[in-house]
Protein backbone atom coordinates (compact mmCIF):
# COMPACT_ATOMS: atom_id res chain seq x y z
CA UNK A 1 0.00 0.00 0.00
CA UNK A 2 1.39 3.98 -0.62
CA UNK A 3 1.59 4.18 2.91
CA UNK A 4 0.93 7.69 2.89
CA UNK A 5 -0.94 8.80 6.50
CA UNK A 6 -4.31 8.30 5.14
CA UNK A 7 -3.30 4.49 5.31
CA UNK A 8 -1.37 4.75 8.05
CA UNK A 9 -4.18 5.96 9.97
CA UNK A 10 -6.70 3.38 8.99
CA UNK A 11 -4.04 1.15 10.02
CA UNK A 12 -3.48 2.01 13.21
CA UNK A 13 -7.48 1.93 13.82
CA UNK A 14 -8.35 -1.15 12.47
CA UNK A 15 -5.39 -2.66 14.65
CA UNK A 16 -6.54 -1.28 17.68
CA UNK A 17 -10.00 -2.57 16.55
CA UNK A 18 -9.07 -6.08 15.99
CA UNK A 19 -7.12 -5.82 19.09
CA UNK A 20 -10.22 -5.26 21.02
CA UNK A 21 -12.52 -7.69 18.96
CA UNK A 22 -10.39 -10.64 18.95
CA UNK A 23 -10.57 -12.43 22.55
CA UNK A 24 -7.28 -11.85 25.21
CA UNK A 25 -4.49 -14.33 24.64
CA UNK A 26 -4.65 -14.83 28.49
CA UNK A 27 -8.44 -16.04 28.54
CA UNK A 28 -9.38 -19.50 28.38
CA UNK A 29 -8.55 -21.40 26.03
CA UNK A 30 -4.91 -19.45 26.50
CA UNK A 31 -3.63 -21.41 23.30
CA UNK A 32 -6.68 -21.19 20.92
CA UNK A 33 -6.62 -17.13 21.52
CA UNK A 34 -2.88 -17.11 21.29
CA UNK A 35 -2.76 -18.86 17.60
CA UNK A 36 -5.87 -16.64 16.51
CA UNK A 37 -3.87 -13.30 17.33
CA UNK A 38 -0.46 -15.02 15.97
CA UNK A 39 -2.18 -15.01 12.56
CA UNK A 40 -4.27 -12.16 12.87
CA UNK A 41 -1.53 -9.87 13.73
CA UNK A 42 1.41 -11.38 11.68
CA UNK A 43 2.09 -8.31 9.38
CA UNK A 44 -0.65 -8.49 7.10
CA UNK A 45 -1.31 -5.49 4.25
CA UNK A 46 -4.80 -4.91 5.58
CA UNK A 47 -6.12 -4.82 2.15
CA UNK A 48 -9.29 -5.44 2.80
CA UNK A 49 -10.01 -3.29 5.59
CA UNK A 50 -8.39 -0.34 3.95
CA UNK A 51 -10.86 -1.04 0.74
CA UNK A 52 -13.85 -1.26 3.11
CA UNK A 53 -12.88 2.37 4.79
CA UNK A 54 -11.84 4.39 1.28
CA UNK A 55 -15.42 2.92 0.25
CA UNK A 56 -17.51 4.58 2.95
CA UNK A 57 -14.60 7.88 2.34
CA UNK A 58 -15.79 7.67 -1.21
CA UNK A 59 -19.51 7.18 -0.30
CA UNK A 60 -18.86 10.12 2.65
CA UNK A 61 -20.11 8.29 5.24
CA UNK A 62 -19.22 7.64 8.78
CA UNK A 63 -16.21 5.12 9.42
CA UNK A 64 -17.38 4.46 12.96
CA UNK A 65 -19.77 2.50 10.89
CA UNK A 66 -17.89 0.86 9.11
CA UNK A 67 -14.52 -0.34 11.32
CA UNK A 68 -16.14 -3.58 12.74
CA UNK A 69 -17.08 -4.84 9.33
CA UNK A 70 -13.43 -4.14 8.04
CA UNK A 71 -12.01 -5.94 11.23
CA UNK A 72 -14.38 -8.98 10.27
CA UNK A 73 -13.13 -9.23 6.50
CA UNK A 74 -9.42 -9.45 8.22
CA UNK A 75 -10.65 -12.07 10.29
CA UNK A 76 -12.31 -13.83 7.59
CA UNK A 77 -8.91 -13.46 5.05
CA UNK A 78 -6.84 -14.40 8.00
CA UNK A 79 -8.90 -17.90 8.21
CA UNK A 80 -8.45 -18.67 4.90
CA UNK A 81 -4.49 -18.36 5.41
CA UNK A 82 -4.60 -20.42 7.79
CA UNK A 83 -6.48 -23.54 6.52
CA UNK A 84 -4.87 -23.06 3.06
CA UNK A 85 -1.60 -23.35 4.33
CA UNK A 86 -2.52 -26.65 6.03
CA UNK A 87 -0.28 -29.62 5.06
CA UNK A 88 -3.59 -31.19 3.56
CA UNK A 89 -4.30 -27.77 1.47
CA UNK A 90 -1.15 -25.49 0.04
CA UNK A 91 1.21 -27.32 2.78
CA UNK A 92 3.56 -24.35 3.25
CA UNK A 93 5.94 -23.54 6.06
CA UNK A 94 6.14 -19.86 5.83
CA UNK A 95 3.76 -16.77 5.84
CA UNK A 96 4.69 -13.20 5.58
CA UNK A 97 8.20 -14.96 6.68
CA UNK A 98 6.97 -16.03 9.72
CA UNK A 99 5.84 -20.07 10.43
CA UNK A 100 2.47 -20.50 9.23
CA UNK A 101 0.22 -21.51 12.17
CA UNK A 102 0.23 -25.06 11.63
CA UNK A 103 4.02 -25.16 12.11
CA UNK A 104 3.96 -22.88 14.99
CA UNK A 105 0.78 -23.83 17.12
CA UNK A 106 0.42 -27.93 15.97
CA UNK A 107 -2.20 -28.71 12.80
CA UNK A 108 -4.93 -29.40 15.14
CA UNK A 109 -5.42 -25.81 16.91
CA UNK A 110 -4.48 -24.33 13.29
CA UNK A 111 -7.44 -25.68 12.21
CA UNK A 112 -9.79 -24.40 15.15
CA UNK A 113 -8.15 -21.50 15.05
CA UNK A 114 -9.42 -20.54 11.61
CA UNK A 115 -12.87 -21.96 12.44
CA UNK A 116 -12.56 -19.32 15.57
CA UNK A 117 -12.01 -16.99 13.33
CA UNK A 118 -14.40 -17.23 10.67
CA UNK A 119 -17.13 -17.47 13.35
CA UNK A 120 -15.95 -14.55 15.21
CA UNK A 121 -15.69 -12.52 11.94
CA UNK A 122 -19.89 -13.39 11.97
CA UNK A 123 -20.05 -12.95 15.43
CA UNK A 124 -18.99 -9.06 14.93
CA UNK A 125 -20.75 -8.19 11.84
CA UNK A 126 -24.12 -9.28 13.67
CA UNK A 127 -23.22 -7.39 16.83
CA UNK A 128 -25.13 -4.43 16.73
CA UNK A 129 -23.56 -2.73 19.28
CA UNK A 130 -20.82 -2.43 17.32
CA UNK A 131 -22.32 -0.70 14.66
CA UNK A 132 -23.00 2.82 14.99
CA UNK A 133 -26.61 4.27 13.53
CA UNK A 134 -26.76 0.81 11.36
CA UNK A 135 -30.39 -0.63 10.82
CA UNK A 136 -30.41 -4.10 11.47
CA UNK A 137 -31.69 -4.65 8.01
CA UNK A 138 -28.10 -3.23 6.40
CA UNK A 139 -26.23 -4.88 8.72
CA UNK A 140 -27.84 -8.11 8.05
CA UNK A 141 -28.03 -7.66 4.37
CA UNK A 142 -24.03 -6.50 4.76
CA UNK A 143 -23.21 -9.89 6.63
CA UNK A 144 -25.44 -12.08 4.26
CA UNK A 145 -23.29 -10.61 0.78
CA UNK A 146 -20.31 -11.52 3.23
CA UNK A 147 -21.76 -15.15 3.47
CA UNK A 148 -22.37 -15.74 -0.10
CA UNK A 149 -18.92 -14.13 -0.86
CA UNK A 150 -17.02 -16.62 0.89
CA UNK A 151 -18.95 -19.69 0.70
CA UNK A 152 -18.49 -22.66 -1.20
CA UNK A 153 -19.57 -20.68 -4.73
CA UNK A 154 -17.20 -18.22 -3.54
CA UNK A 155 -13.41 -17.71 -1.71
CA UNK A 156 -13.65 -21.76 -0.86
CA UNK A 157 -15.45 -22.90 -4.24
CA UNK A 158 -11.84 -20.94 -5.73
CA UNK A 159 -9.47 -22.83 -3.45
CA UNK A 160 -11.13 -26.45 -3.90
CA UNK A 161 -10.80 -25.84 -7.80
CA UNK A 162 -7.24 -24.50 -6.98
CA UNK A 163 -6.51 -27.66 -5.60
CA UNK A 164 -7.81 -30.26 -8.15
CA UNK A 165 -6.46 -28.55 -10.65
CA UNK A 166 -2.34 -28.94 -9.78
CA UNK A 167 -1.02 -30.32 -12.21
CA UNK A 168 -3.81 -29.92 -14.54
CA UNK A 169 -3.24 -28.86 -18.45
CA UNK A 170 -3.54 -24.87 -18.95
CA UNK A 171 -7.05 -23.63 -18.66
CA UNK A 172 -8.40 -19.99 -18.70
CA UNK A 173 -11.52 -20.67 -17.95
CA UNK A 174 -10.82 -22.69 -14.41
CA UNK A 175 -8.08 -20.19 -14.18
CA UNK A 176 -10.74 -16.95 -14.20
CA UNK A 177 -12.88 -19.21 -11.94
CA UNK A 178 -10.12 -19.94 -9.67
CA UNK A 179 -8.89 -16.40 -8.86
CA UNK A 180 -12.23 -14.32 -9.40
CA UNK A 181 -13.29 -16.92 -6.85
CA UNK A 182 -10.11 -17.45 -4.11
CA UNK A 183 -9.67 -13.90 -4.34
CA UNK A 184 -12.13 -11.76 -6.08
CA UNK A 185 -15.34 -12.32 -3.92
CA UNK A 186 -14.17 -11.26 -0.63
CA UNK A 187 -12.18 -7.94 -1.84
CA UNK A 188 -15.47 -7.22 -4.25
CA UNK A 189 -17.57 -7.38 -1.05
CA UNK A 190 -15.12 -5.42 1.22
CA UNK A 191 -15.23 -2.56 -1.32
CA UNK A 192 -19.31 -3.38 -1.95
CA UNK A 193 -20.00 -4.00 2.00
CA UNK A 194 -17.97 -0.88 3.29
CA UNK A 195 -20.07 1.32 0.59
CA UNK A 196 -23.80 -0.03 1.99
CA UNK A 197 -22.86 0.56 5.59
CA UNK A 198 -22.26 4.16 4.51
CA UNK A 199 -25.14 4.36 2.78
CA UNK A 200 -24.46 4.09 -1.16
CA UNK A 201 -27.07 4.33 -3.50
CA UNK A 202 -27.60 1.63 -6.04
CA UNK A 203 -25.76 3.37 -8.86
CA UNK A 204 -22.74 3.75 -6.92
CA UNK A 205 -22.61 0.11 -5.54
CA UNK A 206 -22.91 -0.86 -8.87
CA UNK A 207 -19.74 0.79 -10.12
CA UNK A 208 -18.02 -0.38 -6.42
CA UNK A 209 -18.46 -3.49 -7.69
CA UNK A 210 -17.02 -3.24 -11.24
CA UNK A 211 -14.40 -1.89 -9.08
CA UNK A 212 -13.78 -4.43 -6.98
CA UNK A 213 -14.10 -7.38 -9.40
CA UNK A 214 -11.45 -5.61 -11.69
CA UNK A 215 -8.90 -4.79 -9.07
CA UNK A 216 -10.07 -8.27 -7.39
CA UNK A 217 -8.44 -10.03 -10.51
CA UNK A 218 -5.54 -7.50 -11.43
CA UNK A 219 -4.32 -8.25 -7.65
CA UNK A 220 -4.27 -12.34 -8.47
CA UNK A 221 -2.48 -11.75 -11.76
CA UNK A 222 -0.01 -10.07 -9.81
CA UNK A 223 0.32 -12.37 -7.31
CA UNK A 224 0.93 -14.89 -9.91
CA UNK A 225 3.78 -12.98 -11.30
CA UNK A 226 5.41 -12.15 -8.51
CA UNK A 227 5.80 -15.77 -7.56
CA UNK A 228 8.01 -16.02 -10.93
CA UNK A 229 9.98 -12.81 -10.46
CA UNK A 230 9.15 -11.38 -7.33
CA UNK A 231 11.82 -10.76 -3.96
CA UNK A 232 11.43 -13.27 -1.58
CA UNK A 233 12.40 -11.02 1.58
CA UNK A 234 9.93 -8.77 0.18
CA UNK A 235 7.00 -11.02 -0.09
CA UNK A 236 7.39 -12.84 2.88
CA UNK A 237 6.69 -16.42 0.94
CA UNK A 238 9.19 -18.82 -0.94
CA UNK A 239 9.26 -17.65 -4.65
CA UNK A 240 8.27 -20.39 -7.27
CA UNK A 241 6.47 -22.25 -4.53
CA UNK A 242 2.95 -22.13 -7.45
CA UNK A 243 5.87 -23.76 -10.00
CA UNK A 244 6.92 -25.98 -7.72
CA UNK A 245 3.20 -27.79 -6.65
CA UNK A 246 1.96 -27.49 -10.00
CA UNK A 247 -0.96 -24.36 -10.02
CA UNK A 248 -2.38 -22.64 -12.54
CA UNK A 249 -1.20 -19.21 -13.08
CA UNK A 250 -1.64 -16.59 -15.50
CA UNK A 251 1.88 -16.17 -16.37
CA UNK A 252 1.82 -20.42 -16.83
CA UNK A 253 -1.20 -20.09 -18.96
CA UNK A 254 -1.04 -16.39 -20.89
CA UNK A 255 2.86 -16.27 -20.89
CA UNK A 256 4.38 -13.38 -18.64
CA UNK A 257 4.03 -10.63 -21.16
CA UNK A 258 0.18 -11.29 -21.68
CA UNK A 259 -0.41 -11.42 -18.10
CA UNK A 260 1.53 -8.34 -17.55
CA UNK A 261 -1.17 -6.63 -19.64
CA UNK A 262 -3.95 -8.12 -18.46
CA UNK A 263 -3.72 -6.63 -15.20
CA UNK A 264 -3.07 -3.39 -16.74
CA UNK A 265 -5.98 -3.52 -18.55
CA UNK A 266 -8.05 -4.48 -15.50
CA UNK A 267 -6.38 -1.55 -13.57
CA UNK A 268 -7.40 0.98 -16.23
CA UNK A 269 -10.68 -0.64 -15.97
CA UNK A 270 -10.64 -0.25 -12.20
CA UNK A 271 -9.98 3.48 -12.29
CA UNK A 272 -12.70 4.29 -15.17
CA UNK A 273 -15.44 2.77 -12.88
CA UNK A 274 -14.02 5.31 -10.19
CA UNK A 275 -14.42 8.17 -12.29
CA UNK A 276 -18.79 8.93 -11.08
CA UNK A 277 -17.06 9.63 -7.80
CA UNK A 278 -14.07 12.58 -8.89
CA UNK A 279 -11.77 13.60 -6.18
CA UNK A 280 -13.30 11.92 -3.17
CA UNK A 281 -12.03 8.59 -4.83
CA UNK A 282 -8.48 8.98 -4.71
CA UNK A 283 -7.77 6.65 -1.68
CA UNK A 284 -9.66 3.85 -4.38
CA UNK A 285 -7.57 4.55 -7.09
CA UNK A 286 -4.51 4.52 -5.04
CA UNK A 287 -5.40 0.82 -3.93
CA UNK A 288 -5.88 0.02 -7.70
CA UNK A 289 -2.37 1.87 -8.92
CA UNK A 290 -0.44 0.01 -6.05
CA UNK A 291 -1.52 -3.33 -6.71
CA UNK A 292 -0.62 -3.38 -9.93
CA UNK A 293 2.84 -1.54 -9.20
CA UNK A 294 4.01 -3.81 -6.42
CA UNK A 295 7.65 -5.10 -7.29
CA UNK A 296 7.36 -5.43 -11.27
CA UNK B 1 -35.61 -39.67 19.39
CA UNK B 2 -39.25 -41.16 20.44
CA UNK B 3 -40.42 -40.92 16.58
CA UNK B 4 -43.91 -40.31 17.15
CA UNK B 5 -45.89 -38.50 14.15
CA UNK B 6 -44.76 -35.21 15.64
CA UNK B 7 -41.04 -35.90 15.51
CA UNK B 8 -41.34 -37.22 12.13
CA UNK B 9 -43.05 -34.47 10.61
CA UNK B 10 -40.16 -32.13 11.93
CA UNK B 11 -37.72 -34.29 10.71
CA UNK B 12 -38.78 -34.62 6.93
CA UNK B 13 -39.54 -30.90 7.06
CA UNK B 14 -35.96 -30.18 7.99
CA UNK B 15 -34.58 -32.55 5.80
CA UNK B 16 -36.74 -31.00 3.17
CA UNK B 17 -35.39 -28.05 4.05
CA UNK B 18 -31.60 -29.04 4.20
CA UNK B 19 -32.02 -30.10 0.81
CA UNK B 20 -33.40 -27.05 -0.82
CA UNK B 21 -30.66 -24.92 0.81
CA UNK B 22 -27.67 -26.85 0.60
CA UNK B 23 -25.79 -26.16 -3.28
CA UNK B 24 -27.62 -29.44 -5.58
CA UNK B 25 -24.71 -32.16 -5.75
CA UNK B 26 -23.90 -31.30 -9.66
CA UNK B 27 -23.09 -27.78 -9.30
CA UNK B 28 -19.71 -26.86 -9.28
CA UNK B 29 -17.39 -27.60 -7.34
CA UNK B 30 -19.35 -30.94 -7.65
CA UNK B 31 -16.87 -32.43 -5.37
CA UNK B 32 -17.00 -30.11 -2.56
CA UNK B 33 -20.71 -29.76 -2.78
CA UNK B 34 -20.98 -33.60 -2.89
CA UNK B 35 -19.19 -33.72 0.38
CA UNK B 36 -21.34 -31.42 2.34
CA UNK B 37 -24.36 -33.33 1.31
CA UNK B 38 -23.03 -36.45 2.18
CA UNK B 39 -21.73 -35.69 5.67
CA UNK B 40 -25.52 -33.58 6.04
CA UNK B 41 -27.62 -36.49 4.93
CA UNK B 42 -25.47 -39.39 6.79
CA UNK B 43 -28.44 -40.38 8.94
CA UNK B 44 -28.28 -38.00 12.01
CA UNK B 45 -31.06 -37.36 14.66
CA UNK B 46 -31.99 -33.63 14.04
CA UNK B 47 -31.51 -33.84 17.67
CA UNK B 48 -31.03 -29.82 17.34
CA UNK B 49 -33.52 -28.82 14.48
CA UNK B 50 -36.11 -31.06 16.44
CA UNK B 51 -35.32 -28.66 19.67
CA UNK B 52 -35.73 -25.81 17.77
CA UNK B 53 -38.81 -26.36 16.56
CA UNK B 54 -40.19 -27.84 19.74
CA UNK B 55 -39.38 -24.71 21.77
CA UNK B 56 -40.98 -22.68 18.49
CA UNK B 57 -44.34 -24.66 19.58
CA UNK B 58 -43.94 -24.43 22.97
CA UNK B 59 -44.12 -20.47 22.94
CA UNK B 60 -46.67 -20.80 19.86
CA UNK B 61 -44.98 -19.24 17.34
CA UNK B 62 -45.02 -19.67 13.55
CA UNK B 63 -42.99 -22.51 12.66
CA UNK B 64 -41.98 -21.67 9.14
CA UNK B 65 -40.01 -18.84 10.83
CA UNK B 66 -37.96 -20.92 12.51
CA UNK B 67 -37.06 -23.84 10.11
CA UNK B 68 -34.46 -22.06 8.09
CA UNK B 69 -32.73 -21.39 11.64
CA UNK B 70 -33.15 -25.51 12.64
CA UNK B 71 -31.41 -26.00 9.16
CA UNK B 72 -28.61 -23.97 9.73
CA UNK B 73 -28.58 -25.11 13.27
CA UNK B 74 -28.13 -29.20 11.91
CA UNK B 75 -24.88 -27.25 9.38
CA UNK B 76 -23.05 -26.35 12.13
CA UNK B 77 -23.68 -29.62 14.12
CA UNK B 78 -22.14 -31.45 10.94
CA UNK B 79 -19.37 -28.82 10.34
CA UNK B 80 -18.29 -29.64 13.60
CA UNK B 81 -18.26 -33.50 13.04
CA UNK B 82 -16.27 -33.34 10.35
CA UNK B 83 -13.56 -30.97 11.58
CA UNK B 84 -13.56 -32.95 14.60
CA UNK B 85 -12.86 -36.39 13.07
CA UNK B 86 -10.07 -35.16 11.01
CA UNK B 87 -6.85 -37.38 11.75
CA UNK B 88 -5.11 -33.79 13.00
CA UNK B 89 -8.02 -34.01 15.93
CA UNK B 90 -9.78 -36.81 16.54
CA UNK B 91 -9.07 -39.32 13.64
CA UNK B 92 -12.28 -40.56 13.40
CA UNK B 93 -12.88 -43.27 10.24
CA UNK B 94 -16.27 -44.05 11.34
CA UNK B 95 -19.51 -41.85 11.82
CA UNK B 96 -22.90 -42.76 12.22
CA UNK B 97 -21.69 -46.11 10.69
CA UNK B 98 -20.27 -44.64 7.88
CA UNK B 99 -16.61 -43.40 6.06
CA UNK B 100 -16.27 -39.85 7.75
CA UNK B 101 -15.60 -36.88 5.30
CA UNK B 102 -12.09 -37.03 5.17
CA UNK B 103 -11.94 -40.87 4.85
CA UNK B 104 -14.14 -40.51 1.43
CA UNK B 105 -13.24 -37.77 -0.25
CA UNK B 106 -9.89 -36.86 1.06
CA UNK B 107 -8.37 -34.47 4.36
CA UNK B 108 -8.15 -31.24 2.01
CA UNK B 109 -11.86 -31.56 1.35
CA UNK B 110 -12.94 -32.44 4.45
CA UNK B 111 -11.69 -29.52 5.76
CA UNK B 112 -13.29 -27.21 3.17
CA UNK B 113 -16.39 -29.06 3.22
CA UNK B 114 -16.51 -28.44 7.20
CA UNK B 115 -15.75 -25.00 6.21
CA UNK B 116 -18.14 -23.88 3.86
CA UNK B 117 -21.09 -25.87 6.15
CA UNK B 118 -20.27 -23.08 8.51
CA UNK B 119 -20.72 -20.42 6.60
CA UNK B 120 -23.74 -21.75 4.64
CA UNK B 121 -25.40 -21.61 8.47
CA UNK B 122 -24.34 -18.20 8.53
CA UNK B 123 -25.78 -17.33 5.21
CA UNK B 124 -29.42 -18.81 5.78
CA UNK B 125 -29.44 -17.38 9.32
CA UNK B 126 -29.06 -13.80 8.11
CA UNK B 127 -31.03 -14.17 4.17
CA UNK B 128 -33.98 -12.43 5.21
CA UNK B 129 -36.07 -13.71 2.39
CA UNK B 130 -36.10 -17.25 3.92
CA UNK B 131 -38.22 -15.97 7.44
CA UNK B 132 -41.50 -15.32 7.17
CA UNK B 133 -42.51 -12.62 9.18
CA UNK B 134 -39.56 -11.82 11.35
CA UNK B 135 -37.61 -8.46 12.10
CA UNK B 136 -34.35 -7.90 10.80
CA UNK B 137 -33.37 -7.35 14.98
CA UNK B 138 -34.61 -10.41 15.78
CA UNK B 139 -32.86 -12.30 13.42
CA UNK B 140 -29.35 -10.75 13.45
CA UNK B 141 -30.09 -11.40 17.40
CA UNK B 142 -30.33 -14.78 16.40
CA UNK B 143 -27.81 -15.29 14.51
CA UNK B 144 -25.37 -13.19 16.78
CA UNK B 145 -25.99 -15.62 19.88
CA UNK B 146 -25.63 -18.46 17.49
CA UNK B 147 -22.11 -17.17 16.84
CA UNK B 148 -21.25 -16.63 20.10
CA UNK B 149 -22.52 -19.83 21.41
CA UNK B 150 -19.86 -21.84 18.32
CA UNK B 151 -17.11 -19.55 18.75
CA UNK B 152 -13.49 -19.61 20.79
CA UNK B 153 -15.69 -19.62 24.17
CA UNK B 154 -18.06 -21.85 22.93
CA UNK B 155 -18.17 -24.87 20.87
CA UNK B 156 -14.52 -24.74 19.50
CA UNK B 157 -13.26 -23.92 22.81
CA UNK B 158 -14.81 -26.79 24.52
CA UNK B 159 -13.12 -29.05 21.65
CA UNK B 160 -9.68 -27.81 21.88
CA UNK B 161 -9.69 -27.82 25.96
CA UNK B 162 -11.01 -31.69 25.01
CA UNK B 163 -7.89 -32.31 22.90
CA UNK B 164 -5.54 -30.61 25.43
CA UNK B 165 -6.84 -32.76 28.30
CA UNK B 166 -5.91 -36.02 26.69
CA UNK B 167 -4.05 -38.33 28.92
CA UNK B 168 -4.34 -35.70 31.38
CA UNK B 169 -5.50 -36.13 35.28
CA UNK B 170 -8.83 -36.52 36.17
CA UNK B 171 -10.36 -32.77 36.89
CA UNK B 172 -13.95 -32.42 37.31
CA UNK B 173 -13.89 -28.90 36.56
CA UNK B 174 -11.96 -29.36 33.15
CA UNK B 175 -14.64 -31.95 32.15
CA UNK B 176 -17.23 -29.54 33.21
CA UNK B 177 -15.50 -27.09 31.24
CA UNK B 178 -15.37 -29.32 27.72
CA UNK B 179 -18.69 -30.53 27.85
CA UNK B 180 -20.61 -27.64 28.53
CA UNK B 181 -19.15 -25.70 25.54
CA UNK B 182 -18.38 -29.02 23.23
CA UNK B 183 -21.63 -29.86 23.15
CA UNK B 184 -23.71 -27.58 25.99
CA UNK B 185 -23.85 -23.96 24.21
CA UNK B 186 -25.11 -24.94 20.53
CA UNK B 187 -27.74 -27.13 22.38
CA UNK B 188 -28.81 -24.17 24.42
CA UNK B 189 -28.85 -21.97 21.56
CA UNK B 190 -31.25 -24.04 19.36
CA UNK B 191 -33.67 -23.76 22.51
CA UNK B 192 -33.34 -20.28 22.90
CA UNK B 193 -32.79 -19.23 19.25
CA UNK B 194 -36.13 -21.58 18.11
CA UNK B 195 -38.16 -19.93 21.08
CA UNK B 196 -37.04 -16.21 20.31
CA UNK B 197 -38.07 -16.52 16.46
CA UNK B 198 -41.05 -17.52 17.68
CA UNK B 199 -41.30 -14.12 19.87
CA UNK B 200 -40.92 -15.47 23.42
CA UNK B 201 -40.92 -13.29 26.16
CA UNK B 202 -38.12 -12.69 28.59
CA UNK B 203 -39.13 -14.99 31.02
CA UNK B 204 -39.47 -17.73 28.87
CA UNK B 205 -36.13 -17.53 27.35
CA UNK B 206 -34.79 -17.71 30.87
CA UNK B 207 -36.41 -21.00 31.54
CA UNK B 208 -35.83 -22.58 28.31
CA UNK B 209 -31.98 -21.67 28.94
CA UNK B 210 -32.17 -23.67 32.22
CA UNK B 211 -33.52 -26.71 30.30
CA UNK B 212 -31.03 -26.01 27.32
CA UNK B 213 -28.22 -26.35 29.84
CA UNK B 214 -29.25 -29.19 31.42
CA UNK B 215 -30.01 -31.46 28.37
CA UNK B 216 -26.91 -30.43 26.91
CA UNK B 217 -24.90 -31.67 29.76
CA UNK B 218 -26.92 -34.63 30.41
CA UNK B 219 -26.65 -35.14 26.73
CA UNK B 220 -22.90 -35.56 27.09
CA UNK B 221 -23.07 -37.32 30.36
CA UNK B 222 -24.81 -40.09 28.84
CA UNK B 223 -22.51 -39.83 25.43
CA UNK B 224 -19.46 -40.21 27.80
CA UNK B 225 -21.37 -43.52 29.02
CA UNK B 226 -22.29 -45.28 26.05
CA UNK B 227 -19.13 -45.21 25.01
CA UNK B 228 -18.49 -47.64 27.77
CA UNK B 229 -21.35 -49.73 27.79
CA UNK B 230 -23.12 -49.05 24.37
CA UNK B 231 -23.90 -51.03 21.25
CA UNK B 232 -21.69 -50.39 18.32
CA UNK B 233 -24.45 -50.96 15.92
CA UNK B 234 -26.95 -49.14 17.49
CA UNK B 235 -23.97 -45.74 18.01
CA UNK B 236 -22.92 -46.34 14.09
CA UNK B 237 -19.69 -45.60 15.69
CA UNK B 238 -16.39 -47.45 17.52
CA UNK B 239 -17.40 -48.21 21.29
CA UNK B 240 -14.58 -47.81 23.66
CA UNK B 241 -12.96 -45.03 21.19
CA UNK B 242 -13.37 -42.30 24.75
CA UNK B 243 -10.85 -44.49 26.12
CA UNK B 244 -8.53 -45.47 23.79
CA UNK B 245 -8.04 -41.98 23.20
CA UNK B 246 -7.34 -41.34 26.59
CA UNK B 247 -10.12 -38.89 26.91
CA UNK B 248 -11.54 -37.05 30.38
CA UNK B 249 -15.33 -38.52 30.33
CA UNK B 250 -17.68 -38.52 33.26
CA UNK B 251 -17.20 -42.26 34.18
CA UNK B 252 -13.50 -41.85 34.01
CA UNK B 253 -14.11 -38.97 36.48
CA UNK B 254 -16.87 -39.89 38.71
CA UNK B 255 -17.56 -43.58 38.29
CA UNK B 256 -20.79 -45.00 36.25
CA UNK B 257 -22.96 -44.93 39.28
CA UNK B 258 -22.32 -41.04 40.15
CA UNK B 259 -22.70 -40.40 36.15
CA UNK B 260 -26.20 -41.96 35.88
CA UNK B 261 -27.21 -40.46 39.04
CA UNK B 262 -26.14 -36.97 37.49
CA UNK B 263 -27.50 -37.54 34.37
CA UNK B 264 -30.57 -38.35 35.61
CA UNK B 265 -30.70 -35.36 38.09
CA UNK B 266 -29.90 -32.89 35.25
CA UNK B 267 -32.89 -34.03 33.36
CA UNK B 268 -35.10 -33.75 36.04
CA UNK B 269 -34.27 -30.23 36.29
CA UNK B 270 -34.61 -29.73 32.79
CA UNK B 271 -37.87 -30.92 32.83
CA UNK B 272 -38.82 -28.66 36.05
CA UNK B 273 -37.76 -25.88 33.94
CA UNK B 274 -40.46 -26.67 31.71
CA UNK B 275 -43.54 -26.89 33.89
CA UNK B 276 -44.37 -23.11 33.55
CA UNK B 277 -45.25 -23.91 29.78
CA UNK B 278 -47.78 -26.64 30.79
CA UNK B 279 -48.84 -29.39 28.67
CA UNK B 280 -47.42 -27.62 25.14
CA UNK B 281 -44.26 -28.82 26.89
CA UNK B 282 -44.56 -31.86 25.80
CA UNK B 283 -42.29 -32.66 22.77
CA UNK B 284 -39.49 -31.31 24.67
CA UNK B 285 -39.78 -33.05 28.13
CA UNK B 286 -40.38 -36.26 25.18
CA UNK B 287 -36.48 -34.78 24.26
CA UNK B 288 -35.11 -34.95 27.68
CA UNK B 289 -36.82 -38.09 28.33
CA UNK B 290 -35.37 -39.40 25.05
CA UNK B 291 -31.70 -38.27 26.02
CA UNK B 292 -31.98 -40.06 29.38
CA UNK B 293 -33.14 -43.32 28.14
CA UNK B 294 -31.15 -44.07 25.06
CA UNK B 295 -29.63 -47.60 25.69
CA UNK B 296 -28.80 -47.21 29.02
Amino acid sequence: MPLTEYFKEIRREIDKTLGTLLPPENTYPAELHEAMRYSVFAGGKRLRPMLAISACDVIGGDRKAVFPFASALELVHTYTLIHDDLPALDNDDLRRGQPTSHKKFGESTAIMAGDALLTLAFEVMTNRSLFNNVSAETLIDVTSQTALAIGSTGTIGGQVVDLAKEEAEPDLAALEYIHTHKTGKLITVSVTGGATLAGAEKDQIDALTQYGKNIGLAFQIVDDILDVVGDEKSLGKDIGSDTAKGKMTYPSVLGMDESRKLAARLTDKALQSLEMFGDDSTPLADIAKYIIARNF
